[in-house]
């Protein structure tokens, strides 16, 4: 297991916007970027976490990433909007996108807005998050092209992404957050064990000839892993498919294809106002109710207690806020590098 | 193996509009409910079909269903509306809504719509795909009330109904619709594993303990069935909640409960019109490559040929289409018994 230290989100937070700063990104843009992979750390989300800077700023320099670009309209209507990305961060594509969505829906009743050819937006649910914050329900469907890792059901080539969907609801406490991959795990699950020299749990990839396995290896020697629902997975190509339907090629974007094949993400936004529909107060006292009623479900053994959907992220951000933000030593020691080129202090350095 | 007869879809639906009919329906609602029915029949969800007369027909004859009723707006905005089922068929009132939705997005771009405290609305994919065949893309969250057979995730208690969640969008050949359960599976597959004395799968159902079990008699003795997912099913149970959330709370509607505790059925339904995003040529050019790009993936041992989501379900409704809707002998007994009652020709003596 690497080692690992801990550092406080504001440190982690100044950081990553020095950083960005430095490699030409604008001040809104570098917050943009900070705000979402630093709070991605916070709920326990380390693979889309501050190490992703490294990621960023190389693609500044493979000219991937233009930092002082911005999204550009292609079309608009009362309720509906279309970027197009340009070469800008994919998070401040995304949240361009759903500031607008906001708005039309807060003004409109409900919104449509989608995102084309983006550069990596991070966690879809973020977006969603973003709109639950501003009171509204926020549905993202997040297309992956060129990250092809689930095959089509029946198929053994990997041309769909994970291709999650995030749908987050505001309530009168924090909202309720729910980010599934329509993929029966995060290839970063597989990565761990493959590591850790570990078996996977049955059910999850096929090796190259289409052969349920239960070994990583199997996933990187040309297999594929299983939609959501495993071998009974058909509901979760099913799925997979509407995000690449719903959330690119509705709005004009493309999806699908193998690694290597130029990555993009391609996202649409739904918002809706609760006042719209059946008014806020009352849904409010309507999931008291709900809540209520899922936590008094008797548990299975061992189980403590029942959590809402996004309860584990919620408890983890808060013991991190408490006890600082962990990161291993591979990445600490990348952004440090990182750090003595772009000549900034030190991450490791600021440690708790 | 029970025996069965077939019928033309005609004379299916012609017999369901008498029976409707004569048991007090207006014409423009029986209508409604045999469409819904027979089309059930025609794709292969039988469990959704024409022996649903005799449950509507009781329901009828107990109050729980008033054929004459008409659903009623309890609000509505520029895009958005709530209806109150009434005590209306749940099709009629499902169908009110789908298309007010339609109504709406057209004019505006997109829309949702929900309906509150209906009867059984039936199959969730009808809506979404009367949508897609109106030229717009359909997503629908079905939450069912009193009707639950999923527990929480790590609880016992089955709380959750099935609540499925449906998708359909315009292609420029038939549209695409994704009709899935939040459930593992559907409660009628266990239900056909219990009668034929036959073994489920691993990952369906746990005991009334919480324990995994294989034994289809086990979910009818307190036990519960997983979500989507099985027992990596946090995923499945996070949808569920969403369903609820969204199709039930967001319109002011009641969700969740044990089985007995009252059903109903609670729906919203987001419309939303490609040419008020990407445009629709642009939209069937992108499907066009995609969906080629699907098929041609290799495919894993025995499996002949990659289908795309819907598809099994057209090629039932064509061999359906040609060689008649097959009805098992308890259901046609059932229907025979109603037309009697109602003083109409037998089903049985107009089978193929």
């Amino acid at each position: 297991m690497a080692q690992e230290t801990r550092y406080s989100y504001e440190t982690l937070h100044a950081f990553s916007i020095a950083v960005l700063t430095a490699a030409g990104a604008p001040d809104g843009h570098a917050r943009a970027v900070a705000d979402h992979l630093i709070d991605a750390n916070l709920a326990g989300h380390d693979s889309h976490g501050a190490h992703r800077l490294m990621q960023y700023t190389d693609a500044i320099d493979q000219g991937g990433i233009d930092p002082q670009a911005s999204p550009r309209t292609v079309s608009e209507g009362t309720t509906t909007a279309v970027l197009d990305a340009t070469g800008v961060f994919g998070q401040v594509a995304g949240l361009a996108a759903t500031e607008l969505a906001i708005a039309k829906a807060s003004a409109h009743g409900t919104a449509v807005v989608g995102v084309r050819g983006a550069n990596h937006v991070g966690r879809a649910g973020v977006y969603a998050l973003k709109t639950a914050e501003a009171g509204l329900v926020g549905q993202v469907f997040c297309s992956g092209r060129g990250a092809g890792i689930v095959a089509p059901w029946g198929g053994t080539t990997p041309l769909l992404s994970t291709n999650p969907i995030a749908v987050a609801v505001p309530t009168a406490g924090e909202p309720i957050l729910v980010d599934v991959t329509t993929s029966v795990t995060a290839e970063g699950k597989v990565r761990v064990a493959r590591y850790a020299g570990k078996e996977l749990a049955p059910g999850q990839i096929l090796d190259r000839d289409g052969n349920p396995s239960t070994t990583p290896d199997d996933l990187y020697n040309g297999g594929s892993m299983l939609p959501l629902g495993g071998l009974m997975g058909h509901k979760g190509y099913g799925l997979s498919v509407v995000v690449d339907l719903l959330g690119a090629l509705l709005a004009g974007g493309t999806a699908g294809g193998k690694r290597g094949s130029g990555f993009s993400n391609n996202f649409t936004l739904w918002a809706a106002d609760p006042d719209a529909l059946g008014g806020r107060e009352a849904m409010e006292e309507l999931q008291a109710e709900y809540f209520a009623m899922l936590r008094s479900s008797n548990r299975q053994p061992g189980v403590e207690e029942i959590l809402l959907p996004g309860e584990p992220e919620q408890r983890t951000a808060a013991a991190r806020r408490r006890d600082g933000l962990p990161l291993d030593d591979g990445s600490v020691s990348g952004l440090d590098k990182l750090a003595a080129r772009l000549e900034l202090p030190s991450l490791s350095s600021q440690a708790l």
